[in-house]
């Protein structure tokens, strides 16, 4: 089976996720910002996660070549990504401090924790199945944004930033390097298998997941 | 340091979770019955995850006697109190189909996983505090509901099953036999030490996605 | 594939390991009393991690139907064997403080930690894979002493008790419904998939992990 | 409490370990060839375990400090040092697909899996005490024997390149640094109570499988 045979078997999950109310709102600049700045603070408690589930890749690996192909994401994330990422806050106004005392969110709890406990409990396949709604999401998001003026608009929204840089050429063809490897590992797995079906259920259940972190940026305001 | 301090050190959470609103309307009877539906299949779901921490718990230790403390649970757990809760179901009309086919919603990823790997990443003390909110959250509920005729009615009320149980001798009995084991892991710990405030970090946060899960029970209206 | 490929395809592994010197030294009675008494302590330090092994499997299992599988074993090892275990070195004139105090060799210690790793790093079939050397071993071993009068003597022989626990109807019992379980996991893998070839390797280092678990006990006298 | 109280828990392991026969001969030339070469192929089997545990180490840590802390370790691993190992390896004719090949010793699995197993079942600070041995270790035997005449010698040894490595600037300093690190996470913890004397068992059990790792290399001749 392939990553697109995991997106076909949960096809409400995956539109209810990447065509999500905060989606449409970031989209034509309408979010209220208080949501938008929460969205960051958890999105910063992600990456830290994200960077262990990473590490946890490596720790998974039966050989050097898998665990090589992992590193690259750990080193990013630990050097760069979360560093671009506060820098990123500041903009905002959003300080270093604040982003070390925010509490993490339910929503980013039950992504993350899922995402790490599947991937022990399971095998590394395990674990990428349920990391990639993450970069795929975005990427699919980011591109239709990117490239469909009807559905945003980058001019006078706040948060074109956003829409270029998870639509933009650089993170489009790293996800795109992602999804090969993760087609590599289904490779060998038949779709109505007892496996397929456990990775699927994996999938989608993270897919809900990303729901949820959506879902919480909105419900700052209740 | 004792688990009354771990208590003490986030009272705002801890009246959250112990005082939700879903405790109220369950204590009062005003519950909608959908809310309470929705509570009991992934309680069953929670229960699944619960037996697995206890299993870790057994994985973690370093004595025959800590493994032979976390057996109880687990063989409780698989044994008789999710046959229990299958048989509670059944009575409000839900059946083993029904629970197994029911998706884990995010407030029951949240807390159970990030009780696993809290358990995982850390040692046994982690695992012990991110569990203690669940046992000892629920038997001060309990009793109080129990005893307290002011925060609840017992008479009409189809929710008495609940606070009966809760409140009852025999769930009393054995979160006083869990307190006494945490205390005797926390006795080494001084709470102003690293490893006290980080155990404090521990149940506070599971305390908040206590406060999620009691929260998923309403939102299922929204 | 069937546990009797993963045996096929270490024909010289498998052979190492269950016609040990150990083994065939302890058939005939000529087996150094020093030796005999090592292998039962460092055994009674391979049943704690036995026990925890077991525990890693709830933790790993999906449903709760595998999570009831693998409670049997957790609990007769933490409530009978490891009774039975320390009744029966002392038998042998070792105490429980004795036992307490072994530290653990390195055999004991490579093959325990292999496979608590092993089971840690994969999914749940890997761990059984790792784990089915120890009991399909000591059925071989026992069924063979035991019917084969030329490979053995049970009279005036100190260790008959040994084959007579491992040739026994009870053991061989509960070994065969081992491998039952073990042949359901591995009904859906080929045996030439990338897969069936992990599982042969974790299988075959485990039985070299045997192998060494058996060489301690003489090498006790170098 | 600091690294040196481990030592000083430990004595008499610790100089079996630091002055095993294997270190002796390979000190003053007289270690068989095929014994350095068994260890060499081993050693590089080793360091993919090591390169495991400190990814375990970013999996397991708290703080990006921690995390990153970790990092420089495994990307020295798996980019530089396994490299520099092969190269070194075909400098005495063992090929990359000699490495890849040979089974892992019964020794090599207990010491490396002694860590994950330890590290995964306890916390960071279980982590770095079973992995303590080895560096600290290392550089002991390093800087001993290229200081002092008297314990081995340097002209006419085959083995001087090993004994230049590990006594040399390079490693002492990085070692050096590695310690640092373990005193800091050491400092909350007193000798005397319970958590000062896992830690001291765990360094102890990890320095006897240290002894089992030079032993193999000799009993390849028995």
């Amino acid at each position: 089976m392939k990553y697109t045979d995991l997106i076909a078997a949960c096809q409400q999950e995956w539109q209810e996720y990447t065509e999500h109310e905060f989606v449409s709102q970031l989209a034509d600049g309408t979010l209220d910002q208080t949501c938008y700045l929460h969205y960051l603070k958890q999105d910063f408690l992600f990456l830290k996660q994200y960077a262990r589930a990473y590490a946890l890749a490596i720790y998974k690996a039966r050989t050097l070549s898998d665990m090589r192909q992992a590193l690259p994401s750990v080193h990013a994330l630990l050097e760069h990504e979360i560093n671009h990422h506060i820098t990123y806050c500041s903009e905002w106004g959003i300080t270093e401090a604040d982003l070390e005392k925010e509490p993490e969110d339910a929503g980013t709890v039950a992504y993350t924790r899922y995402v790490l406990d599947t991937g022990m409990a399971g095998d590394m396949l395990d674990l990428f199945a349920a990391l990639a709604p993450c970069s795929i999401g975005y990427a699919q998001i980011g591109k239709r944004l990117l490239s469909n003026t009807d559905a945003s608009k980058l001019a006078d929204n706040p948060y074109a930033s956003w829409i270029k840089l998870y639509g933009g050429e650089e993170f489009q063809q790293s996800v795109g390097q992602g999804t090969e490897q993760i087609d590599a590992l289904l490779a060998d797995v038949d779709i109505n298998s007892r496996r397929g079906q456990q990775l699927i259920q994996v999938f989608a259940t993270a897919t809900r997941m990303e729901v949820a972190f959506w879902q919480q940026g909105l419900d700052i305001l209740r």
